[in-house]
């Protein structure tokens, strides 16, 4: 079903950190086996020692990434994210081992016998009456022969791209599913998915059509020594199309900015990532018909779209089903008196989601995504308070040192990668198209869909979004992924360029463009951050739960005239929402989770029996609470999408004007829609703390 | 510095299940490379994802056995334990792989061509003008060379071993270092050490010795096909003299088995797995110059002696040095206001420990051994609240999985490891002889101890003892290590059987026969067990705080009669201890935390300044209450070692007969003495409920 890339892929863990592991799996080889000689097993103690070092290395540069990381938290410094600095480190070292190692040449390569086959993949080799098996490598360009002997300890930092798909990008984007803030993500689901597919297959065919104007010009005047084909150029576009969450999203955060904005560019970026791996698998699926063409195949470019939607929606399918899983086993046991066994559990069924997906051919990274919202939108109910923080606790660590650990290699490979090549004319060219494709789907789409929602999408956003658009890990790995062509070769090394600018660039000028564009931020100090992580360490999650400041907005406006309008606008627009919402709320729910209204009230009478079965005895205690609010909420929920934020945004009257002052009375006034919502969709301190309280309560009820 | 073993190490990341990863490294080999071929590209995809697969099943064999544990929890099965349940599901599947599956051979492992060198690391191979890279994977025996074509599951759910070693061992090591139960462990020092170190040592010659005696007997039975050196049965003896932490002591900890026993037994098993590591290390470091020796050859033994104390005391001081930098690190940083950079910054920091000791020619094991208990010695005291439930439930999560992993793969390898040698009458003598090894040890050693202790080890404690010695994880990671030779391949199979075999009968029989050896056990039914499991969510640590009816009694004894007389013993005999703790107390503490005296008060008044810069402005406001008790406990603290615990102790006249029933009033009336010992070896509630609402007090702190 999927086309793998031509350095095919590897075994695929999507735990972390591992991968380090992998940097000297081409040296391990060579250690196993019994080779009984004092001088290899010198030599191999001293590879082994070496491999250690080059590990301390990563680990030092790491340590000492986190040590600025707290000065510059400590110090309240902007203008350079932690990411940007990881980088910055990675340079340092990369340099470093460049021009600071005198190269040496540890290996005896020399033996070369001449076969007419193809390639086996096991050599046995008779020497002196022993035999040793060997494997195969990879191939190496005739040029590069007599240039092995180059400096050691650089070979050994430079490890399978592979890696950074099967190893470290899983948790990143697992974490990115698992914390997302449902309750703003779905408000905007129909913006998110516009942005993230249409716009990035819109900016993946812009990229790639100019960059194959670029390509055009510098044959023209020479500046291409090998192939370019077209299909390298949309590749290079999808490479490129993906967005990254991180850097712009932290600042976001830490400054309470707008929350709207922030589920815009988080969900886009979330979900082009998934949207960018697919599309460049279905180009690399394209290329081996069109290998010779410039022109465009109608055929292969629907064989393309048809690759794209199959693996697309295996990969989603896949990831969800999983969650599904999961969520049925930790709803009918009670593996929630023991958070330990819980939380392995949960580990293991997230792992298995990506080697599922693997197996069957379609996408790990992809189905991992969605295997998070899901295990967020279910499992996460079912999990005993324990084991909530510790899932938690666990991505994120996972996630922070593998996003840390991404950067500061991407800095090393600047000076430790063997094979850049810097084209000036490509480099100017991609800044632009990157640029004009950006400009040519936010801008648009944005128009299109301001006329269909109520509360537009205002300059200033669309402006910030624009220039948001900046490119981190996916980019890296999908370009890091096949370097074994010319024309791939000159899109890594550009690559690696957009992402050194935009995460410098961009990512120090946030917060100065964000109070250009009048966009309003919470300006809560940061210790308010920390009381919050504190707030976190007694079981309830900062991520369900927004800041106060920012809720208050929200259910005063809730609870104003528009309410009532809402509830029209709603109906008329977004029925699809709303039809799986209550699908949702009314059988996924209440299947999957312990909450939600009972199965025996909401299925028709004659699976009475069935219902009595799935529906959880806890479901009873909430239902009265329950019942009468829900269809009020569903209406209204799309009035509440776009009431809060400030008074930039345009077609609403309400605007931010009576703020934060009066969180505490809005708080005491909610609304009971607001409430269902936030026991719906959010999860908010209520069920959390009920739950709490339960579960001391049911510690018995776990050994009957 | 060290001697490598013949299959030379790996690279060591210290991290976990990653390991998987490795499963499928020989394959991953061939993936890579640039071969455009699409039969190469579909070969290389079908492999791809036959590795997805091979480790999908692994996880499966994990998640059932989580759930099947679950439910012998929820049952309260304990004939037999998870690692026992693990190891079957492991041998279930090796059955099914082995017969199961027809055998497939997909490898074109064809062609050799014969060079008279010894073997290179990397060949080269011209295939039609292309040149391609392989790399050696190992020496094939001849025997197996028409072998090859085995069932292709089989191949790769065998790994390679120095994965257990380099990614399985150490998190759970570290895990058994960072939750040692300090405060039972320190006053059980003495004893513990003399059991790990004399008593392995003892345990491995005799062992060594009766095995050589039973390669003699097979010998002249016609029974041994190939050689078997003196210095190979004294290497069997060092591997199999590392009993197991896991079965007995998890179900120990369940029946709050006396705490006295547990300390002595989990002591034992901890450091002897380091002796065992560094021994078997020491052994084959013997080897080279005694290959053909059968003879004892003195100046070989003083090396292996000195190769012993050289890398036991240099890895030692490896683990104890990163551990003080990462508490210094915390201790002068406000690092604990940002929970996940301190998570982050510790698990990196051990880590190193590793890697830093395997660079240098240490043992990265052992370090990290030291090291976690450096961190819980130290670091621990310095951390955020958060940061402390973090990292315990990081790594137990790891610990967790990567002994599940290993007791399952175990059960795996008897089935499909290639190289089984079963021989009777070895195993038989390997029965006999480690009952004797152990009895050789526990009685004599026992006996020896009794003399220096007032509160003699009784024999019912070294009968249980002596049950418990049962093997695991270590024994088989030292049997794995190297399978290469004929007796190589006996001593493992003989390893795994006995593994079975005690972790199956031991694990099961605990509970009879602590009832049947009138061992007291704390009758709490387990849902006690389970609300200090929720306790433990508000960040109190269990296992620094031992059940309240243990701890009652150590008061109500402590309180006793026998205090005063204790002062004197105390003093006749641990002085070496006293030495410690007092220069710990009032030195190392106050530098490397928070807590303990001012250094102020403690260092000579010359150094004023320095003392002043190190001492933390904490430590003035807990000063009032340390001071005055500090001497006090220090002499009453060996007679606490033994004065809890039950009747059947023979030479202390206060029987445990006034039990549980007054541990309100024991806790009520706890002397003050009992108080410091807590803050100080323990860490007990008070210290982590002050340092929490100090925490949120200060959070502003932090921005300063």
């Amino acid at each position: 079903m999927v086309p793998p890339l031509p350095t095919a892929p590897g075994p695929l863990p999507p735990v972390l950190l591992l991968l380090l592991l992998q940097l000297c799996r081409g040296l391990r080889a060579e250690d196993s086996g019994a080779m009984e000689e004092i001088a290899t097993e010198k030599e191999a103690e001293e590879s082994h020692r070496q491999d250690s070092v080059s590990l301390l290395t990563f680990i030092l540069l790491l340590t000492l990434t986190i040590l600025t990381i707290w000065l510059f938290k400590h110090r309240r410094v902007r203008f350079l994210h932690e990411t940007g600095l990881a980088m910055i480190y990675g340079l340092i070292v990369g340099v470093i081992l460049r021009y600071g190692i005198p190269a040496t040449s540890g290996h005896d390569k020399s033996l070369s016998c001449s076969q007419e086959d193809r390639p086996f993949s096991t050599l046995l080799v008779n020497v002196s009456g022993k035999f040793f098996e060997y494997t195969l490598k990879g191939e190496i360009s005739p040029g590069k022969i007599n240039n092995v002997e180059q400096n050691d300890m650089l070979r050994k930092v430079t490890f399978d791209p592979e890696v950074f798909f099967n190893i470290l990008l899983p948790p990143i984007i697992f974490h990115a599913g698992y914390s997302l803030k449902k309750r703003h993500f779905f408000r905007n689901l129909g913006s998110i998915l516009a942005y993230a597919f249409l716009g990035t297959a819109v900016s993946c065919f812009i990229i790639g059509n100019l960059m194959y104007g670029v390509v055009k010009l510098m044959k023209l005047v020479g500046q291409l020594s090998d192939k370019f084909y077209y299909t390298d150029c949309l590749l290079f576009g999808a490479i490129i199309s993906a967005t990254d969450p991180v850097t712009v999203l932290a600042i976001f955060n830490e400054l309470h900015a707008d929350v709207d904005l922030y589920a815009l560019l988080f969900g886009e970026s979330v979900l082009n990532d998934a949207v960018a791996i697919v599309l460049s698998s279905s180009i690399v699926a394209y290329q081996p018909t069109g290998l010779n063409t410039h022109a465009f195949d109608a055929a292969a470019f629907f064989k393309s779209v048809g690759v794209f939607l199959g693996i697309f929606s295996g990969s989603f399918a896949m990831g969800a089903v999983t969650g599904v899983v999961t969520a049925l086993v930790t709803k009918f046991t009670k593996l929630h008196c023991f958070p330990l066994l819980e939380t392995a559990l949960f580990f293991l069924m997230s792992w298995s989601t990506f080697l599922l997906a693997e197996a069957c051919g379609f996408t790990g990274v992809v189905a991992v995504l969605f295997c998070g919202i899901t295990q967020a939108h279910y499992t996460y109910n079912n999990l005993s308070v324990e084991s909530r923080s510790r899932t938690k606790q666990l991505f994120e660590v996972l996630h922070f040192l593998a996003e840390n650990f991404i950067f500061s290699y991407m800095g090393l490979a600047l000076f430790t990668f063997q094979k850049h090549i810097f084209s000036p004319i490509f480099i100017i060219g991609a800044f632009i198209a990157i640029f004009l494709g950006r400009a040519a789907h936010i801008y648009p789409l944005s128009f299109f869909l301001n006329l269909g929602r109520r509360h537009k999408i205002g300059w200033n956003f669309q402006h910030m979004m624009m220039f948001s658009g900046l490119r981190g890990a996916m980019a890296f790995a999908l370009a890091i992924r096949d370097t074994a062509t010319y024309s791939h070769q000159m899109m890594f090394s550009t690559t690696l360029l957009i992402v050194f600018f935009t995460v410098w660039f961009i990512g120090g000028g946030t917060t100065p463009m964000l109070s250009w564009l009048n966009i309003r931020v919470g300006v809560q100090d940061s210790s308010e951050e920390d009381l919050n992580e504190t707030h976190w360490r007694v079981g309830v999650d900062p991520d369900q739960d927004p800041p106060p400041s920012n809720d208050s907005f929200q259910v005063l406006q809730g609870d104003g005239p528009d309410a009532t309008r809402g509830n029209r606008t709603k109906q008329e627009s977004a029925w699809i929402f709303r039809l799986w919402y209550s699908f949702d709320h009314n059988y996924l729910k209440p299947i999957l989770t312990h909450s939600g209204p009972p199965l025996t009230t909401t299925l028709p009478a004659w699976c009475g029996l069935l219902a009595r079965c799935l529906t959880s005895p806890q479901v009873y205690e909430n239902q009265e609470q329950l019942r009468d609010e829900d269809s009020d909420f569903i209406l209204n929920d799309g009035d509440l999408t776009l009431t809060y934020g400030d008074s930039t945004i345009t077609a609403n009257g309400s605007s931010g004007s009576h703020t934060a002052t009066t969180s505490l009375e809005g708080r005491r006034t909610k609304s009971s829609s607001e409430e269902a919502l936030e026991r719906d969709l959010g999860m908010g301190d209520h069920e959390v703390s009920n739950r709490g309280t339960r579960l001391v309560a049911t510690v018995k009820e776990c050994f009957t």
